[in-house]
């Protein structure tokens, strides 16, 4: 298969800083598409990846699934993009298409093993897959997203992960006008999901545990933060909500959250991979018939959607922009949570 | 409020067998209806709160929520019922009627507190209400069920609690024709469960600790026993379910059913209230959309949509009939698990 040297950054081990290196691109074949990438994405995926905090990361690793960036060329049998088209790319670049779950545009569930953007199983070359911090990529069209033009492309980057982590147990939860919705965590996921959940006209409340951040969410477009470390505070939302986002990324106590909401109401986490611990008490979710669930990303077609709802209601992340140079102290930055929310790279400053 | 004394069986202390004793029953007021009681189901409740097991017994305590019988008074503007019809009374004989619960038909979830059929508070009276250990029991007609004749009367008294308490999930979560359906535990709850989803057309799998189950889960409709505590079977089920009904009583690991959930399948508990030791694991909820979820008993509504369910498929109960006198030994029977499934008392046994 002919292939092509990239410049990207990433890291040959995980004690490494990222540096500049060249990766080979394949040449795009029938279906593919060629992306010049102009901004991505930081995502906290990004680094536990580059430092192998998951296990399973395989080196060199370039990370990046927040991909905006305008197509450069097409296969021959692409249908759906031209050149110059401004598109997107998430963390899905290809899935098996035949399982239960791909037949029903739900990618992110593909029981045979999503291909991720970057380290997953290039199917075409071979080896890990290659992420967003390199000066294009190439990806099967079904995989691509088609990014509305009227928006600020940097900041709509975030759209890619953070944007439909949350959009969608947002939809799948039906959230609607009128619909009682909180939000645990006020990071890159969490204040897209403030965003979005007002977008779909529901209320919105933010759990936090110190006030230092209510004005930034009430900007964000929250109707409400609550202290979750007040006790009187919690207790004058006990019952009311019907779906809770939850996305801190840390081990975290989600008993009272599970009281704050309504009968047939769902906690989704989306943040925190492990156990719960404490111990999950089943009491208030029988007697309430309340649900504790778990989510991830979202499909092709929804992420669509997701991105013409954005255009629509002018919907972007809030972000602050990095020369990709800068990746190694925005990590660091990201670790103590000093973003607000999401850090973009500028892609151009590859090119320098 | 004019009272009629009435017999019935119960305890006087958590330490103390029942015993015959007297109680006060109200006379009919206008919306209430009389109930001579034919048959009682005993339910592991009765037992925990004769035992105050769970704290807040308040004594004179007399069981019984699976309540069949004959009316035998009618107050006068009762509209649904008449002298001499075949009717049921399970867990709940009041709501407060005004919540967002109660207007939805959801008064097992009514946020005022349902008044419950032993234990609760009497509205009229005052007291603890008594339970169906007894001749009669007076009851607003709103919450009296009517039970379809063609029906095994006493095998029928069970469907009151265990039957709604299975029933209420399976439709709430949508079981349909094709579905597939998992029940942990084979008791009261548990055999009532295959019933009524094979019932509703799920494919019904028994997950069981040990193999000696297996013949009689058949016998009940169940497809398939699957041995929980044999991984290479546990592993043929991995993701297949939309739907697991989880009876157990006692603290116990629902992580390896989780696993055996379909992407946006849900685990519903409906016997284990406590915290959920070990640690429930967000990973395969996440990676797959999958819920935790509780439910209890059932509304009013569903009741008679189950009962009449039932009465058409002719659904009942697996009973073995007991004297009211044998009701201390049948509670140390139900402990060790010697029941199947179900102990109902001939209420005539209490006349003689």
């Amino acid at each position: 298969m002919s292939t092509t040297n990239v410049k990207a950054f990433g890291t040959e081990s995980r004690e490494a800083d990222l540096q500049q290196m060249n990766i080979e691109r394949r040449n795009v074949t029938a279906k593919d598409v060629e992306i010049e990438i102009l901004f991505c994405g930081v995502c906290h995926s990004d680094l536990h990846t580059a430092r192998n905090d998951w296990g399973g990361t395989i080196y060199p690793a370039v990370p990046g699934h927040e991909i905006v960036g305008k197509i450069t060329s097409v296969g021959n049998e692409v249908s759906k993009f031209k050149v110059g088209d401004i598109v997107g790319v998430g963390c899905i670049v290809d899935s098996c298409r035949t399982c239960e779950s791909c037949k029903q545009d739900l990618e992110q569930y593909c029981l045979n093993g999503f291909t991720g953007t970057y380290n997953g199983k290039d199917k075409h070359l071979g080896k890990q897959t290659f992420g967003g911090y390199s000066e294009k990529v190439v990806v099967d069209e079904g995989y691509v997203l088609r990014v509305p033009e009227n928006l600020d492309l940097a900041a709509a980057a975030p759209l890619l992960c953070a944007g439909v982590t949350t959009w969608s147990p947002l939809k799948h939860w039906d959230v609607k006008e009128g619909s009682k919705v909180a939000v645990v965590g006020l990071g890159g996921l969490g204040h897209m999901a403030i965003k979005l959940a007002k977008g779909l006209g529901a209320s919105v409340t933010l759990f936090s545990r110190t006030p230092d951040k209510t004005a930034d969410a009430k900007e964000l477009g929250a109707d409400e933060v609550v202290i979750s470390t007040d006790a009187s505070q919690m207790k004058s939302v006990a019952g009311k909500f019907d779906l809770i986002i939850d996305t801190v990324p840390y081990v975290h106590d989600v008993n009272p959250y599970v009281s704050t909401l309504n009968i047939n109401g769902t906690l989704v986490l989306v943040g925190y991979l492990g156990p719960l611990d404490p111990f999950l008490n089943s009491v208030p979710m029988i007697m309430g018939r309340k649900s504790v669930a778990g989510s991830v990303i979202g499909g092709i077609a929804e992420t669509q959607e997701m991105l013409d709802f954005c255009g629509k209601h002018n919907i972007v992340s809030e972000i602050e922009m990095i020369n990709m140079q800068d990746i190694n102290a925005s990590y660091e930055r990201m670790l103590k949570s000093d973003v607000k929310y999401r850090f973009v790279i500028d892609m151009a400053s590859l090119k320098s």
